[in-house]
């Protein structure tokens, strides 16, 4: 079968089952359910004190075939993955399916874990590293199921993804199970990604490094939801938590793909009083975020909100009275942390509320201007950021196909030519995102606008900003490159790539050695 | 069948369906399920402001039979209820169960659509007044079902009570449907018992007098729950939302009771670093903690929080440094309002967190120091605090089960006699409250310990406290006021009081004129 994008999606797939093919952005809307959950109320006066992890795989009656969740608040410096998987593989459990919200280097022990078949699935937002080479050659049994950080909550809240078991890395947590990630050695702000997990696990286990005295303050995930507490040495290294800080790029290509981007946002109609605004951490992206930032000072526009993964340049134009308040998923940085922790304006979301789209409304449907990436976008702006050139998995939407599907403008930055590969391509390796919520592509060589959008097309064309088709720009980067050569896969498909709504926008195959 | 307290109740009620009888206040804990909700997911950019009550009456397709709810943060000074049945009566809808948290005498209006037929059933955890008398005369045509303040968060959660539309009075929302009540003409502080009917309503529309540009800060009920937003003049009187202060008994016989209440928590061993307490908002429990404060300054006590509707006393020995934090489910005063808009160690919770019985824990369990007042207990200390001894409805339990179940040390105070009968009977007129949850009677002429708490006998006996039996207790009264002459009941069922884990504790029946 072939989907809307002229994928081609088998009509079952061997531990994923049967497809839904992806219709369209908009097409899943409607009447939904949230599924129910089954728990086990609490008996008054009894400790959810364990004493090891061991004992938490113990009372969770953790079986084979079972699904436990992770959150990814502690990025590459995550310990609790790898040390509830050390135990269960000691326990001798297989055929485990992991759905973390996203995997990093630091999970690498868990390539041994699906060679010996202690873990067979994986579900995932984004996976970089090992894991993702490991995936991306076919070693997983079942492909892995690749959300959006929106999808995942809604598959969660939809029961499309049970939860036995959920792990909640937890900063700090009192002794009757109130989570935050405020304080303790291991802080790492907001954990809105774990809320659907606490929510919707059937057992949720709180693993902590730094458990206090009933009640904590604030609680960002409440005693409702937690079934057992277990306080461990270390629940993760803050070096890989967050990074220090997180700079505008000084690359003067860079710099100019942020300079005319800044532009588009300018002639868009958007930067008036009550600008909302999403940009990721990389360099370029920050790079917008301070033209933006100009251009709001002065015309003295004060914006809604900024949304995310919050970094610390954002914090700083809030702190600007630029952003009345700030919605912030996840922290990036130790400023964006210590904004979080002292100002309440700079408010928590849970992962349904920022980008599931199958709730009453999310965040991101009130985003105005939405920065994004791209490893390749295609002449119909597909997007792919969940494979490589290679064709190896390297990242996965996160928040990206949410974003594109809330904003009223959704730009993608990016250099027209990476790696001495043209960026802008005829047909995208993996579709991440599907090109009708992309708007425009701003690359150093020139700027695309989707058709569909001839109001912008109409603003650009009365500036001085090199506006061409997206074909005229891949023609360009053609010409300096060549058109390089397709890879070519084999049969054995290695992802299922799930659009928001829980229809499948594309596969992955493995590649052809 | 009778249950475990000997009570009649009928195996089947019409409008309520079979009955499950009440077997003890811990018997039901175990593997529950929360249900599933059906919603309308958002189509990003559709606003969600309605006209009027009329068009969210049109736009939530609201018809005979549907069950529709309130919550009652405004008291006495809600306009809410009675706008929206307004408009549904206009309508000519019939058959409508109203769901309101708690029902008071502004709510008359409410009477004569139980005479046209308007509203057929209601549920409540507490009612007063004109409706709460006309359901005790029989004139709902189903009967009334009493639930706790955790009883009805269960109930929602478990889908035994189904709301159909749920009308949250919002004191201040923004225009994509976020929540708070700490802004605005109408600010009531926290909004907890609200909570529930948001995540579980089938749809939810948000009242407002204070819409606000998007989005609010704090958020106290998330965008992802509301599907409508209606603008009004206003949802409430602000002088019957809140009392200016709540006060100290001036009385000395309630200054008596207090001071002996607080020499049994004293001698309880209880009141040491970390105690938690919570009393309710009368003049004798404030006296209560009056008392217990100055024994928590001259031992150097740091307790860990007070729980409850808050009080600007409770806010006051917070703000002394007594306890680290408070939890609200409703500010009951303007001081608490002040302190929960202000400080982040003054926390909302939700009706469930609260006191549901069927989650994983809810904060009435870490409860060391419950004072709770009653109309009527009996020789197996159960506790009456439904009907008056006139046998009308004139309350209900609303927190009362579910702290007397979660606390450590329980503690009724009463006078032992009041207008002209005798407090303590042989048998209660209404079982609200199960005796095995009960631990102390502190009335004026002497203090009763439950049986089952000879740990406690024993160290009370050390005192110079009148210990005695709740049966000499009983007989000092009607020595007193003479034995008071028994009320007659039809057979006509007016209320089903059910515990808070759902079980019929006991039901209401008419008073014969």
């Amino acid at each position: 079968m072939r989907n809307i994008l002229g994928r081609e999606i088998p009509k079952y797939i061997e531990g994923y089952g049967r497809t839904k093919l992806f219709k369209g952005a908009f097409e899943s809307l409607g009447e939904v359910q949230k599924t129910s959950v089954n728990i086990k109320s609490a008996v008054p006066g009894k400790s959810k004190i364990l004493k090891s992890i061991k004992e938490a795989v113990d009372a969770c009656n953790i079986k084979d075939g079972m699904t436990i969740s992770f959150h990814h608040h502690l990025r590459n410096g995550d310990y609790v993955l790898n040390m509830v998987l050390d135990e269960i593989a000691k326990w001798g459990i297989k055929d485990i399916k992991v759905a973390a919200s996203s995997i990093f280097p630091v999970h690498s022990p868990l390539v041994e874990h699906i060679e010996n078949g202690v873990v067979t699935g994986i579900y995932a937002n984004y996976m970089s590293g090992p894991v993702a080479e490991a995936v991306s050659k076919g070693l997983l049994k079942y492909p892995a199921i690749m959300h959006t950080h929106g999808g995942r909550a809604r598959a969660i809240e939809a029961g499309d993804l049970l939860i036995d078991v959920a792990f909640i890395a937890a900063p700090a947590c009192d002794t009757y199970g109130n989570v935050n990630g405020v304080a303790g050695k291991t802080a790492c702000g907001s954990l809105g990604y774990a809320i659907p997990d606490a929510m919707y696990g059937k057992k949720v286990v709180a693993i902590t490094d730094h458990l206090v005295a009933y009640p904590i303050c604030p609680i960002e995930i409440s005693q409702e939801y937690i079934d057992y507490i277990v306080n461990v040495d270390s629940i993760g290294d803050a070096k890989g938590i967050v990074s220090g800080t997180t700079k505008i790029t000084k690359d003067p290509v860079g710099l100019k793909i942020a300079k005319m981007t800044s532009k588009v946002i300018e002639v868009s109609g958007l930067l008036q009083d009550g600008f909302s605004f999403q940009t990721g951490a990389g360099g370029t992206s920050l790079a917008v975020a301070s033209y933006v930032k100009e251009l709001m000072k002065k015309k003295n526009i004060q914006g809604s909100f900024a949304a995310g993964g919050i970094t610390g340049y954002i914090v700083e134009m809030f702190k600007e009275g630029l952003f009345k308040c700030l919605f912030d998923v996840q922290c990036f940085d130790l400023k964006a942390i210590e904004s979080y922790t002292n100002n309440k304006e700079h408010q928590g979301m849970s992962a349904s509320m920022y980008g599931n789209p199958h709730n009453k409304g999310a965040v991101v449907n009130n985003l105005d201007v939405m920065i994004l990436g791209a490893t390749e976008i295609d002449t119909g702006f597909n997007v792919n950021v969940t494979t490589g050139s290679n064709g190896i998995i390297m990242g996965g939407s996160g928040g990206h196909s949410d974003t594109a599907a809330g904003a009223k403008l959704v730009i993608v930055v990016t250099q027209l030519i990476k790696g001495r590969l043209p960026i802008v391509v005829d047909r995208v390796t993996t579709v991440t995102t599907p090109g009708e919520t992309i708007d425009v592509l701003v690359t150093e060589r020139g700027i695309a606008v989707n058709p569909k959008r001839q109001d912008l097309i109409e603003r650009l064309k009365k500036t001085n900003l090199s506006i061409m088709t997206i074909e005229e720009l891949k023609q360009l980067a053609e010409e300096m490159t060549g058109i390089p050569k397709k890879i070519e896969n084999d049969h054995k498909l290695v992802a299922v790539v799930e659009y928001r709504d829980g229809t499948v926008i594309d596969v992955v195959r493995r590649i052809k050695d």
